[in-house]
């Protein structure tokens, strides 16, 4: 079991996880390729409010750092899509943990402590 | 058990938590504080990188979501120490998940699938 406790030197576990993550983004982009390969046209409809430029960016960076598959069908016009790697899917549990967390802060949110 | 794979409504509890975690500072932040209370410079020196400014602004931003303590103690100078709350607790299984990806990260870069 990792010590998070342990100091957070430069080459922290932590430190490389939250660099890959880096963000609101990335992290929804993480969680609906966890339900499945996805089109381009799909991530955007379900990501509000991220930029085609900004997708682009990040299943590049993604694509780079061996997380995520691009798939190019010759059709017309051109279809692409995404599935994650094994690599990309050990971020499961930090997506769930996210989840979870989330939902504490919404009940939270909902009745606040005394 | 939250299905990570349902669609991410805006109010998506993945969403939620990412706005929260939002980039490798915070993140960092609540990983030192994981470890007990901490002192403004000591969480400083913790977190390689990291300037006086932004440290200031996402403890400030902590603080007001509920997530954080501060106390400040009236010596010269003064002290101030920064707590987590037991709703800043409750990302202790995200960070712990963090760590264990970024393992895997940093074993996948020491020897590459073949």
């Amino acid at each position: 079991m990792i010590d998070p406790n342990a100091a957070c030197e430069p080459e922290c576990p932590v430190a490389e996880a939250a660099s890959v993550l880096d963000g609101k983004w990335t992290t929804l982009i993480f969680r609906e390729l966890l339900g499945g390969t996805k089109r381009y046209s799909q991530l955007q409809r379900a990501i509000g409010g991220i930029s085609p430029r900004m997708l682009a960016m990040r299943l590049g960076d993604l694509e780079a750092r061996g997380m995520v598959d691009k798939t190019i069908y010759p059709t017309v016009p051109p279809k692409t899509e995404y599935t994650l790697t094994t690599l990309g899917r050990s971020v499961e549990p930090v997506i769930a943990a996210m989840a979870q967390f989330g939902v504490q802060l919404q009940q939270r949110a909902i009745n606040p402590a005394p």
